[in-house]
């Protein structure tokens, strides 16, 4: 797993500060556009161009089952997972039809449902049939993690050889903010009673057996070491470790990436736990509903583009924020400058 | 100016109540979309529809000049009013890329630029060379209210006859966040002090100062009543007055409104105080960072979907909320539901 450290390019200081100077001369006045000058701006350096673009968008999304579904963390029975796949591939989902409507394009990762899906046209890398129940034992084997790491890999592959300018990862599985919740609990040095929220729709009631379970889970692994890699190996999902593997490559590939909601944000807190250099390829779609994801967005220092109360996941916040990353090129490629428009300036 | 008070159609709550039944059979956990679930049912009651659609959009920018502006209440000069109805049409404007983008029909109308834009190939219902200085009088005549207020009804015409699906007004006029922030005090019983922001950017000097010139104006026009039409005479501008009577217009016509930034929802307050019925035709798109803005969105109980800091005006912020609109749209229609994808309930 030696390549997840291997060094990670800064985006491009001269585009950086071009970008920001022709921000100052479009013909509005300074700063008026907000975030979006800001996104322009951070896309001009790690695309290293004078005009970003994001016409050509890519989303992995990566599908697993999670062994401590069987402990009941989840409104939503196992099955759904394998269901979903199916959706998705449909075109019956939430992000089938998002994707479509953005043109942009959509491919789904098996990597560890718990039931066979060969006769899907989908990327077949099933590690397993599901994790382990992490309550009892390590949910995955190190050769496991490795193989859900490279997984993540080869989807960024894929996008590059795609002329992608954009990466999306998504995510489906049942449970898994409870995997997730686990993690960012270890990461962050806190309890699961102050990160646990409803997932896909608990009760009160359900949140705080939710958040006994991951406590007890906390509580067994307790004597890991709390870095990135153990904790993803005894408490990880594969689509989890998948996501953490896709950011790292796509920002060693130098190609940005748009972090969905809570359980994309942990494996991007993961990400850069594992090599803090990423971070400046990462813009932040959204603030979800899950109720820990407004905690680890500040523990990364993002300013996430949308907040519209949702808790979906599948890459739909990120799917969502596509056009805006649009309009911020459009508008940096395309508006005239002072000079050109003969505007008066203040 | 009786048209402003006949009677509104509330949107058909058959087809909401439909709507929020087909919401909670979609492949989806019940409510995790989020605003976009409030934004589809609200779209299919407002077009007595099941299956809501943004497709044709129609924006109207009302560009006026401000008699307050000689006061030196702006970081810009008076001219720029014009020479940005130039870069408009010239499409190096910020909402022109925007529309572009998003395939919306934009027109500008002058209702009251201080020069002659003879030239120029918008519509011309030019009232005056600008309003008078409401430091010293009335900023216009209840004639000029009148046409103004005819001008914005015209729009919606337009935009009915073209089966535009959404309207979207937006304004041009340098010195008007002076005029909508002195309206917006006199509506909500606010010291210019609390409502007064940065416009297109005054440091904290300049907003004392131009606090203490609407304060100022306020003072002087105390004796005139506190209700909408009263106040936009006496502190208002052409192209305030045109997105009033537009906005009334549009609902009186059961055309959904998308509200851009702080000056576009002055004019919806005072189209609510002026016919209440209007409020459930308003979707508002971005909370800008205009000081005054969160304030007013609150008095109008405002869910708007952006906050990207933006403070632009030009209908801006409400041009990029088109995509979420349309998203929410395609979601609504297109998702599978439970049975069709035959995924299990939670």
């Amino acid at each position: 797993m030696r390549w997840l450290t291997l060094p990670i390019t800064s985006p491009d200081q001269r585009y950086l500060l071009a970008a920001i100077s022709r921000q100052k001369q479009l013909t509005k006045p300074a700063g008026s556009l907000g975030e979006l000058e800001h996104i322009a701006i951070r896309l001009a350096a790690m695309q290293a161009t004078d005009k970003p673009s994001i016409d050509k968008v890519w989303i992995s999304i990566f599908a697993a089952d999670h062994g401590i579904a069987e402990a009941g963390v989840s409104a939503f029975p196992q099955a759904v997972t394998a269901e979903m796949v199916k959706n998705f591939v449909q075109g019956g989902a939430a992000i089938s039809v998002l994707a479509q409507q953005h043109q942009a394009h959509l491919e789904i990762i098996d990597v560890g449902v718990a039931s066979q899906l060969t006769e899907l046209a989908i990327i077949h890398q099933k590690i397993a049939l599901g994790t382990a129940n992490f309550l009892t034992q390590a949910a995955m084997s190190q050769a496991q993690l490795q193989s859900a790491l490279q997984a993540g890999k080869e989807a960024v592959n894929r996008a590059r050889a795609d002329n992608s300018q954009l990466f999306i990862g998504g995510e489906m599985g049942i449970a898994n903010t409870s995997s997730a919740t686990a993690i960012a609990c270890s990461l962050l040095k806190l309890s699961a009673k102050q990160l646990t929220g409803a997932g896909t729709g608990l009760d009160s009631l359900g949140i705080q057996r939710k958040a006994e379970i991951i406590q007890q889970a906390l509580d067994k692994h307790q004597q890991i070491s709390a870095t990135a890699l153990p904790l993803l190996q005894h408490l990880g999902g594969f689509e989890i470790a998948a996501l953490t593997g896709a950011y790292i490559a796509a920002a060693q590939q130098q190609l940005p990436i748009l972090v969905d909601g809570f359980i994309c944000s942990v494996a991007a807190l993961l990400a850069v736990r594992i090599n803090p250099n990423i971070k400046p390829w990462l813009i932040f779609a959204h603030c979800s509903q899950e109720q820990g994801h407004q905690r680890i967005l500040e523990d990364l220092d993002a300013q996430p583009l949308l907040n519209l109360n949702m808790r979906l996941g599948e890459a739909s916040g990120a799917a969502l924020a596509i056009p805006l990353l649009r309009s911020a090129c459009a508008l940096h490629a395309q508006m005239a400058t002072f000079e050109q428009a003969q505007v008066s300036q203040g």
